[in-house]
């Protein structure tokens, strides 16, 4: 036959195609479409252009099976509509696409028996590597079957404890007792924590943080001040409703994440008053929007692009070394200080 | 050699692994993983229960090979830091699992070079199908491209014209004339129109709707009322302030999506206006967000989770019938009225 292409919907252009159009070997055309120095330069140039002509596309399945890669980097995410994750998964895309990785996409929604399921799919991708966030209560074992299938894995955010595998995120305590210093320094001293759980490395952090500041500074810890729960807006949003109904309302609060805080920010509206003069909230995060409510959202800025950045890094480097000792690479997080706290009134 | 792992980074479990454990052949270990009749189910039994000890991974790459499929969807977006991709995405990831496929993300910030470099690597992973949002001023040629090497592709949420692919979307002409005739209707005869282009389909369809409702209704059709720009809290904040300082001011105004309202809103706010008090702003999209603001924001819903579900729909239609004739898909959408639309003063 002759090279042209059909047309029909999965006509696709092989090799032969292309040797049968230039009258020479498939072994010519598949050395030519690599730039291989045992062509000629002339017939390279002539075999990619008429590559280029008919479509041929480059299989890269076919490839990976040959040279055991794919240039795949699996993503495991709980949820990529928090902007924390989506600004995150952004990031950690841009890394990949510098060094000509795609990434293939799973979330689970802290749902650990999901999150099972998802990287057990991701996994027989065979993707050259793994980020992962894991999920609320996910066990070591989870990521463990992942690196023991040979799949370098980097934690990102997250980390389970004791999993001995590459970790890249913030320092949970240290941004909380930032955010607890401010407040206090305000003069609050009935101050609530809102999200989280002890289920998940962040949560148990910063939880664990705030139990020991409150005490350490004569504060007594009560149940009623410490909110559980995922990261939503919606958790704040009720949040606050049940925590200015106490008998003794709390004065401020530190959220999980600035997702949380917006939905305080917005019950505080719903019962006429105002962050940042009524009540005061420190979110966590830093993501894009914080910086544009009005008032401005006082948060602990965790980096998290430069978090996406360095997990793809640390990735690159386990693929090229995969004997590479774990690391927990602990990003500093800082205090951005705007419009949404105030002096205890 | 024994069936083992050895533990080391790469050491992979093969057929012959299993095989060498059971002292059956390479042949049966296959066809008792695929659970083949041919194997009695004693023997397919303890083969599967030996290739789970031994943590072997189905090999997709080379299952793909002789099936000449991937069980990957390649999605290309612009953005899904933007909650509406990120939910409309979300939607797709989910649907997508359902039927056991895996998306594989690209992104090219609304930039159509980049674009074209995105989807030409995503097109060598050789996805069973394409989702694709094109980029602002993207040539027919490049999604041509794509479906002429044998990938199913469905357009969502934008179109290129005339490229007589299958597209699933809103009908925007009918969003921008719904959120009009509410301001009409309270009064505002000086009417902005912010974010949108008119090289992307989205953009020059709400932007003609806006240009044909402001004749038929009596209202000149101003320069300075039509702030071009893709669709971010950054242009609503920025062009919110140029709007104030007019000599001759809008009392309201149709934003692009949820997130140039939203922005709108917070610069309305830093020049001591209140949304649905001293102007009124109507967004698009409806994302989770809109409906948590103090006050909520009054929107198009373009059920872009539906969106998405349908687009998944169609794409699985036509990688199981390739001559389906191109369709398009376009969802009716409702306006949702909040707070931050009122009488004009």
């Amino acid at each position: 036959m002759s090279g042209s292409t059909d047309g029909s919907a999965r006509g696709r252009v092989t090799l032969q195609h292309i040797a049968d159009e230039l009258g020479v070997s498939t072994a010519t055309v598949s050395l030519s479409l690599r730039s291989s120095p045992l062509v000629a330069a002339a017939t390279r140039d002539r075999v990619q252009a008429v590559a280029r002509s008919l479509g041929y596309v480059y299989n890269r399945s076919a490839a990976s099976l040959r040279t055991a890669r794919t240039n795949m980097i699996a993503v495991g995410f709980n949820d990529i509509v928090n902007p924390y994750f989506g600004e995150l998964l952004a990031a950690i895309e841009e890394t990949l696409a510098g060094s000509g990785h795609t990434v293939l996409l799973g979330t689970y929604s802290d749902d650990p028996v999901k999150q099972d399921r998802v990287l057990g799919t991701l996994k027989e991708y065979r993707p050259d590597g793994m980020i992962v966030c894991p999920a609320n209560g996910a066990r070591a074992a989870s990521l463990r079957d992942v690196a023991d299938a040979g799949i370098p894995l980097v934690q990102v955010s997250r980390e389970i404890s004791g999993v001995g595998l590459d970790f890249v995120g913030s320092n949970d305590a240290l941004g909380t007792e930032a955010a607890l210093d401010h407040l206090f320094a305000l003069g609050h001293r009935r101050i609530a924590i809102i999200g989280g759980t002890d289920a998940m490395s962040t949560g148990a952090n910063r939880r664990n943080a705030y139990r020991t500041y409150l005490a350490a500074h004569g504060m007594a810890v009560e149940a009623a001040l410490m909110v559980e729960g995922f990261g939503t807006r919606d958790l704040g949003f009720a949040a606050v409703h049940g925590l200015l109904d106490l008998t003794s309302p709390p004065t401020a609060a530190v959220c999980f994440n600035d997702l949380t805080a917006f939905g305080v920010m917005l019950g505080l509206r719903h019962r006429n008053r105002e962050a940042g003069r009524d009540f005061s909230v420190v979110g966590c995060d830093d993501v894009k929007e914080a910086a544009l409510w009005a008032p401005g959202l006082t948060t602990v800025k965790n980096h998290h692009a430069d978090m996406g950045r360095r997990a793809c890094e640390r990735l690159l480097a386990r693929m090229v070394n995969p004997a590479l000792t774990p690391e927990r690479i602990v990003i500093e997080p800082t205090l951005v200080v705007r419009g949404s706290t105030t002096s205890v009134g």
